[in-house]
């Protein structure tokens, strides 16, 4: 059996050596950033990189070894770069965002609310704007959008979890396809309540509309009620509209205490859900690229090809600019096989250094970057 | 200015240095790992590790050094690692997953579909078990799993793309929840018809009723037809049992074919949709842990602390087993403020040396590891 702490004092030895010869080539990376700038050559030069990454896996002694040094090399070329941007970003790094102190309301600031009268996502925006607004509603998502990036609406207001009406990239693909902007964040507890007109009772409630969700959300109570038949409809809020319009004593509607005051229903009883953490996370989105000076997250957008590894580059830059990413997905671009688009979240605001730093290598290596907003996560 | 030939040189022979350190570091790995298989010791030391790149870190002249000593040095300890793990994964990684020739399916054979009659989920079971099954249909993502686990069918039919009754993550969730596993997967390309009462004709048509991706799917044909008025339904086969059921001439339903045929209705127009390469991924799920031998795409779900640099280093292990992952997505874990679970699907066989070194590495430093399932992709 071989000697562990032999071995072991070996490799410091060697690690040492490492960390030197690190050292020094940082320097000597410098020195070529240096003339890089003064000269305005581009940093990334990838032709290079990989025919200086075949030379190096050339002299490997085994096959496990050329890829680990791939994997070294790539690496080590990938922190030089990041050091030459970090030195040239400052003055490099563009984006179109301007900050503001806050978001100027008034009763002339016009807002449209994804989907009808009495939604969460309604509450959601009298929550974040107050009720003194302008508001208009609009049916789908794509429409949403359409009113504020032709200037019918100021803000626009989304929801972005938790929500059977779509998922978070159908409405990141339609920020980018209609260059609109996240601006806000609102989150809404979900307290479903049962409604049915007024005079009815509980116990003469025979059929329970709701959503899918809300059915789901409540099947609990619903167990515990078996002679109500719960009937599936397109929202909450237009079950309470149906129960309102059939005027029929044993409808019931699982739907928000707002869709009862504006229906005119009566609560028959609050709070029936069973998942007490359910929340939905809206954003509130704007045609202006605007960030609050308090904005605290960002999240962005970028192609990259399907090849082993990029993504895994693209996510050093989060890394060594000591950011935290909150949330990730990919999607196959439609009609390119080979090309993935991603969805990033990751905390920070536009205005600091390792941000840009981030950023700026990114735009600099993958096919395309989008920042889709920044703004304050709460 | 620098000489930028004799900066480039001095690099080059910096690096050279490097291979030779790392080529030696790994034989010294390799002693140790004879060491710790006959002893019977773990790969993984987190706690030394951290000393260690405490210790690295310190010798640093500057900030951005010690910050890429540290990268450098988690990089270099995650490949002895892998190495170590290769050594020994052959005989340790187990999985529950046994291999079978091809899917037994007979008359006999239970299939439970999501949603009812007539949906394009349907069409997808037929188009992957053929008609000669016995069939039943539920409600909801919740009673399809719930009826797979309690042994009421043999395999499910879900939805998991491209639909608005719910995201991937929810059907993901509730595999881990039920324990159910992904054993195939079958793409339907939409085409949206037209449906009516027989005997309508598409100029009375005056009330157009589909799920709301349906109308968004058909919208540029429902401008041209402006006496159309689009009206939301829970789904496309809904949307064809009301017209049928409502009995109206002017009513039409946006469906599939096979609508059509189950409810009677007349095909008054066919593929009305403006977007050609629409379609819908579905997945068939069982509760038996087995893959096809010709399998090629795994499914897997991993928890992770909310820490930098957590998931980059498990992306490492597909990177360093040359695997291609396809798609990759993250979500908080309910209650737990500080953890994510992610979900990656990958290229690859249960079979594969490489998918089980990953595999391994991955269980042996996330805090959990489960494989949904590994199918055959198409």
């Amino acid at each position: 059996m071989i000697d562990l702490q032999q071995s072991r004092d070996e490799i410091d030895k060697v690690d040492k050596q490492i960390v030197d010869l690190f050292e020094y080539r940082m320097q000597l990376v410098k020195d070529v950033a240096e003339y890089k700038i003064q000269t305005g050559k581009k940093v990334f030069d990838k032709e290079r990189e990989q025919e200086k990454l075949r030379v190096l896996k050339g002299m490997a002694s085994n096959d496990y070894n050329s890829h680990g040094i791939q994997e070294l090399f790539t690496q080590i070329i990938s922190m030089s770069r990041k050091l030459q941007y970090g030195l040239i970003s400052e003055g490099s790094f563009r984006h179109p965002f301007t900050e503001l102190q806050s978001l100027p309301v008034d009763q002339n600031t016009k807002v449209v609310c994804f989907g009808v009268r009495g939604s969460y996502t309604e509450q959601a925006m009298e929550e974040y704007f107050g009720s003194n607004i302008s508001r208009s509603y609009a049916p789908s998502f794509k429409k949403v959008m359409q009113a504020i990036k032709e200037g019918e609406a100021d803000y626009g207001v989304l929801p972005i979890e938790n929500t059977s009406t779509g998922g978070i990239s159908d409405i990141y693909d339609l920020l980018v396809e209609f260059d609109n902007s996240i601006i806000g964040e609102h989150v809404v507890k979900i307290q479903h309540a049962l409604l049915g007109l007024h005079g009815a009772e509980i116990n003469d409630i025979r059929t329970i509309y709701s959503h899918p969700q809300g059915l789901m959300q409540c099947s609990k109570y619903i167990e515990r009620h078996p002679l109500m038949k719960p009937v599936e409809c397109t929202s909450t809020a237009d079950s309470a509209k149906k129960v309102l319009e059939d005027k029929d004593m044993t409808q019931g509607a699982i739907a928000s205490k707002q869709a009862a005051a504006y229906y005119g229903l009566q609560i028959l009883e609050e709070a029936i859900n069973h998942e007490d953490s359910n929340s939905t996370r809206f954003i509130i989105i704007s045609r202006d690229k605007k960030y609050r000076k308090d904005a605290n997250k960002i999240s962005i957008c970028f192609e990259l090809p399907h090849e082993s590894g990029t993504l895994y580059n693209m996510l050093s830059h989060f890394i060594y600019n000591n950011l935290n990413m909150t949330k990730i997905e990919s999607r196959p671009l439609e009609g390119k096989v080979f090309e993935y688009r991603f969805f990033v979240d990751f905390e920070g605001n536009l205005n600091e250094a390792g941000v840009k730093n981030a950023l700026f290598g990114i735009q600099e290596e993958a096919m395309s970057l989008k920042i889709l907003g920044n703004y304050k996560s709460i």
